[in-house]
């Protein structure tokens, strides 16, 4: 089959490890027959670069007519980049933003799991970690406070700056469907998180949530509030299968998830809408203090494409494959720098990708 | 000395610890010989019980009058209890955050840091705590989406719920002081967390901050994405030295530090105004699956009647009497059930309240 992927390599380190998913995807069109046509698409500060804006209206035209997207990396050091002295709707992560709500990419799908093999890197003590964890954060993406109207104003010497955080009950449910469609293939717990003591926006998340869940008979649905969840993380992260959350919730509380592993430089992520359409990227940064040195971890993005195959294509063995090549590359003893330890053999982003592309 | 102190017994376990509190407040007073008048407040759910409302008009006219405010803990269960079956406004929660405004307590104080004596029940890692960590959290607590206007409406079908986040620069620079005053008596480093790449009430945030810090030449200013600190707490929990944020992302990142500790059950924070008037009470909650069963740990109480002597009274020595009497307790091998580990001795609230007070 032939399939057309919008590229953005983006900046930092994000040309780097796109290419070795690119090389990866490579093995897979030979062994299994397909064909993956690539156009490159200018997104963040590479675009205000050549463009003079995060995102051009062909950008984002490019991305909507392409079966799926594969991103890499945006942003620099906020604050400390030649993209950051400019109005906030012409920064980087603009770009991002307009993205995702130009696709319409409400459900962000970032796994956080524990590696058997990366259990050195984990943070956690080992009694914490017991025998693993293994959880997702489903986020809504398009709406909430990151999508509200926002201004500042000076009234009378007072400096006034106001965001507005709103969800209606469609975009709830539709990402709470999302969520436990998730739990049923997986251990059928959904950990619902709001601030619904202080908040009406939480309220009426709460009670959605809790309507979707009379579908799904056989998951066991809990609520807690977004600061239980940033302790219970640390505490037992055993404990969780799905957390459904909404947008600036789900930022923080995934970024602490991921960071629990130990090895966020592995965690993939799909962000998808309605249709079969979705984007993939790392978890991770751009890394800029890192660009060009052939030191990053491309295995977030490798992962993250065969989300891509898996979400997007239909191609389950596909995914397998590059999934279980990553695993034995692991198992083989090749680290990169970020999750290096004792007695394993350091390579850099290149020759991961070698590694893991031999593989397949 | 004089000193008015309203009590807020409150709910759960926050009678028991409480009067711990007062056991060791009671040492203190025959020692140097000062006097505390006590008034029992009602709020939360015992208010609603009592009087239907979680806090009354005249609840808070008396703690207006005190000196200054100790509070146990508020609120049972969410969503499992009987105090909220009703309207926001007149659940548990809602007495607390009017009386933090009614008392104009904008300044939160948290600290975070780990006991050597606990290193145990922390945790992370050996190699993550080094030689142990020491942060203080200081949250903004009387602005924010806490207190914007909020409100669910159903048009054409659609319920939609909106809550909004406003600050203004008066609101950020009177913290900020807070922030950098605390700072240099402290390792004269700030961290500001917002989400300046999204939020305008961050990108404000960020701005007087930046301001304020030019008149604390001492003082190492660092801006961190709310994402980013939500990782690095985790990551390298000893770089930090006093956070400084905005209401919510308070909330949720000083949770995430004192879980970090592992001893939650020791944590004490103070919410102060402009005036010498605070309100004192533990980081924990309200536990109520433990409560009357003498096995909460009061030292997070005991060690806020401490920092009430010491901000609101300028009682330092007192307060180091008290601090150093909670030290030579787990020196002496004695531990609440939270905090046991082999070879320790286990005791109740009630005999650790006595242990503590026969070390003043
Ligand atoms: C870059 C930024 C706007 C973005 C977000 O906050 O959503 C990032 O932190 C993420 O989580 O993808
Ligand atoms: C009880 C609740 C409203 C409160 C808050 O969110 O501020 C609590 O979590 C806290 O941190 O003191």
């Amino acid at each position: 089959m032939n399939y057309n992927i919008a590229v953005i390599s983006g900046d930092g380190i994000g040309p780097e490890i796109v290419a070795e998913a690119k090389k990866v995807l490579g093995k897979i069109e030979v062994k299994y027959g397909h064909k993956f046509n690539y156009t490159e698409v200018l997104m963040g500060g590479i675009s205000i670069d050549v463009h003079g804006v995060p995102l051009t209206e062909e950008a984002l035209s490019t991305a909507k007519e392409s079966d799926s997207v594969l991103l890499g990396a945006v942003g620099g050091d906020v604050g400390n980049s030649k993209w950051y002295g400019v109005a906030p709707n012409l920064r980087p992560e603009a770009g991002l933003l307009a993205l995702r709500k130009g696709l319409s990419l409400f459900a962000n799908i970032r796994p956080a799991y524990l590696y058997q093999e990366l259990k050195s890197a984990c943070p956690l003590k080992d009694e914490v970690i017991g025998d693993g964890f293994d959880m997702v954060i489903m986020r809504e993406l398009t709406g909430g406070i990151y999508f509200g109207e926002r201004k500042t104003e000076e009234v009378n010497g007072i400096i006034k700056a106001t965001d507005i955080l709103t969800y209606d009950d469609e975009e709830i449910r539709r990402i709470a469907i999302r969520g436990f469609d998730i739990a049923m293939k997986r251990r059928k717990k959904v950990t619902s998180v709001d601030k619904a003591n202080v908040l009406d926006s939480s309220r009426l998340w709460r009670k959605v949530v809790t309507e979707v869940a009379r579908d799904y008979k056989e998951v066991e649905l809990e609520h807690m509030l977004v600061d239980n969840c940033a302790m219970q993380l640390v505490k037992n992260p055993r404990q969780f299968d799905v957390i459904l959350t909404e947008n600036m919730f789900g930022d923080i509380l995934s970024d602490e998830a991921s960071m629990i592993t130990g090895s966020i430089g592995m965690l993939s992520s799909a962000s998808l809408g309605k249709t079969k359409q979705g984007m993939y990227e790392p978890s991770h940064g751009s890394a800029p203090d890192i660009a060009g040195k052939n030191l990053a971890n491309p295995i977030a993005t490798i992962l993250s494409a065969a989300m891509m195959l898996r979400y997007s294509f239909d191609l389950d063995e596909e995914a397998g494959a590059i999934e279980s090549a990553v695993i034995q590359v692991l198992k083989d003893g090749y680290r990169t720098v970020d999750i290096m330890s004792d007695g394993f053999s350091k390579v850099g982003t290149c020759e991961m990708g070698d590694l893991i592309a031999d593989r397949i």
